[in-house]
């Protein structure tokens, strides 16, 4: 004999569990960010920015839109980042799902196991910052049939349907890679490529403006070696290491570099290292190869050199001048770009060195820049990748 | 008229869905961390560091307690990061509330506001890993009636009764920072301080071994400078800026000089900084002051220099050697510790410099190491905590 009444109170008792349970979603969009200093304000420490001096104007972050392709260790760790800063649109990619074996890295939770990455991803993204436009794309890039697409979105899914402002690669593999690389190239893309080595201690970020710095087939025989060891580790059934701390560095420096860029405060790093054995930090500027394989490639060369002289001075000024105004370390910086790329460098050993490297100041020995870096020393890194 | 079978029905599908959204703890506890490359296994990435010649023997992890002052924006993240490395026991340190200002931060999430931060941690570390053991103490250690409790716990509360094997500074004022420093110099327990700038575009950590390094009191005038931005600030209302990108490097580079530390790989930094304006990271090492004010300090400061002359001679190599075998940069590093503190510095305009300064080395200029860094400069910086 049941008694209706009794299964009605349970029926309620378990709905008003329920909703408490999936109603996570505990705040409201918020139309305007605001400065005010009070505890229920998700803004108030990113728009303290402003006052601080750091950003000139911290909302027209919510005017941005970012790609992100490649949600894993790196990507994940990426978008998190960029939703709690509040950026406007993020459109996400991956064709993967969440595994335990992904549990050595942030974001993803053990519940998740078996949904898709980016599906997984928005969900949690929305709950953080309700704010964000996040879009997803649960596809392979490099496979032929979801190229046009993947062009597509890259260059008319921004929030004003025009092209992203960036491209953020947090790939783990080359094929993918040289497909960023191909579209950006043709679509004249600014993008960042990052990348953590098989052995977790070591990763790296680079920035790439085409037509301005190395693009990623400027450099062919790096990659071409690197290859052969991904498909091997594959195929053997061989993981990778990787850890939280190198993967979540990565994506700080990835995120930073973003939001310099965009919000224009600090200087890009054209590309940044990461040595975690050893907590070093190599720098350097990478030039194009005029002789790139991409002939996109050579096409943004070309555009760019034709540039008014006037705007190529600025840039350089952008990218070279430390800005001690801001810089509350009161650290005095060398200039670690373009003016000290003042001849290619002969390699031999059969390398064609496709691209400039800081040259090595004279005096050079105990205290030798971070972004005295060889050749020799860049491809045992990229092949490590 | 109500159909019994109905309701039955709704209770049976309602308690489904209850159980599938509260049982986020989808994995049980593992005894023994393996090595098997399969989806399924969390510690595949992990257990890979041995194979790759990074770590001895990863399952050590699984032996160390370390403690964590401070499950804020860099505490939080730290947690995090430890839990998925599989650390043995965490002891976590907070009385504060998770706020949705505290959103520009990883880790917490809207729904967890108003709980208290440290059981919050806990939920959702347990979630993530339950294989790690955490405690939580809900208080303020800088309280007169918490301060012999918490030295207790931190004397005793590892997992084999004993202190803990490493105590992380995660908090955002002095007297916090004081209070571990007292108790790490009286009880001889090593830690790590951290911190993020006002301004959220810079941070640190620092390695303090009791007697070995500069303790926190052993540079005194830097400290009362700070002190009183931090009141005025708090005062006043203003906040501080901060980033879920800065806050994530230095909890990365933190949790990573952990595993260091603890599984004996690579060279633990005694000082590393990060400027993000410029992606500057000064290193440098700071030794004690003989006649620092903590008399707990001065008292190991004793004891280290009357240890046995064969065991400090295998200190200095492991604190200056970079290993270069492992590192697949094949970045050639020069030492950047001890023997380059061959003198003290005057730094005149009556600064009292209370520990040494790596010394600048002849023909610096335009190639200075990151590690030249002048006491002017530490103390900016110091500020700007």
């Amino acid at each position: 004999m049941d008694n209706v009444e009794a299964l009605k109170l349970k029926i309620a008792e378990l709905e008003h569990k329920l909703k408490s349970l999936a109603s996570k979603n505990v705040r409201e969009k918020i139309e305007v960010m605001s400065s005010e200093v009070v505890d229920s304000n998700p803004y108030s420490r990113l728009m303290a920015l402003k006052r601080m001096g750091i950003v000139n104007n911290y909302e027209d972050i919510r005017n941005f839109t970012v790609a992100i392709v490649g949600i894993g260790g790196v990507g994940s760790v990426t978008a998190e980042m960029l939703t709690r800063c509040g950026i406007g649109r993020l459109i996400l990619f991956d064709y993967d799902k969440v595994e335990l074996a992904n549990m050595n890295r942030l974001f993803f939770q053990p519940h998740q196991s078996g949904l898709s990455k980016v599906e997984a991803a928005a969900e949690t993204l929305r709950n953080i910052n309700p704010d964000v436009d996040i879009l997803t794309y649960n596809y392979n890039i490099t496979s032929v049939e979801y190229f046009d697409d993947f062009s597509r979105i890259l260059t008319h899914n921004s929030l004003n349907n025009g092209p992203v402002d960036l491209v953020l690669s947090c790939v783990d593999n080359f094929e993918a890679r040289f497909t960023i690389n191909a579209v950006c190239n043709e679509f004249n893309l600014t993008w960042f490529e990052s990348g953590v080595s098989e052995n977790a201690v070591s990763g790296h970020i680079q920035f790439i403006v085409p037509g301005e710095t190395a693009c990623f087939a400027c450099a062919p025989p790096l990659v071409v070696a690197s290859n052969i060891d991904e498909k091997t580790l594959k195929r053997d059934g061989v993981c990778a290491a990787s850890l939280p701390t190198t993967m979540g560095v990565i994506a700080g420096f990835l995120v930073q570099n973003t939001l310099k860029y965009l919000l224009k405060f600090g200087n890009v790093s054209n590309y940044l290292g990461y040595s975690a054995l050893t907590d070093f930090f190599p720098t350097m500027n990478l030039k194009p190869n005029p002789n790139c394989d991409d002939r996109n490639c050579v096409l943004r060369q070309k555009e760019f050199a034709a540039k008014p002289k006037v705007e190529i001075v600025k840039n350089v000024v952008e990218d070279d001048k430390p800005i001690h105004e801001d810089n509350e370390w009161g650290i005095s910086l060398v200039d670690e770009s373009v003016e000290n790329d003042k001849e290619n460098q002969n390699v031999g050993s059969g390398i064609n060195l496709a691209y400039t490297l800081p040259g090595r100041g004279v005096g050079d020995g105990e205290n030798s820049k971070s972004d005295d870096t060889s050749l020799e020393e860049l491809m045992a890194q990229m092949k490590s990748i």
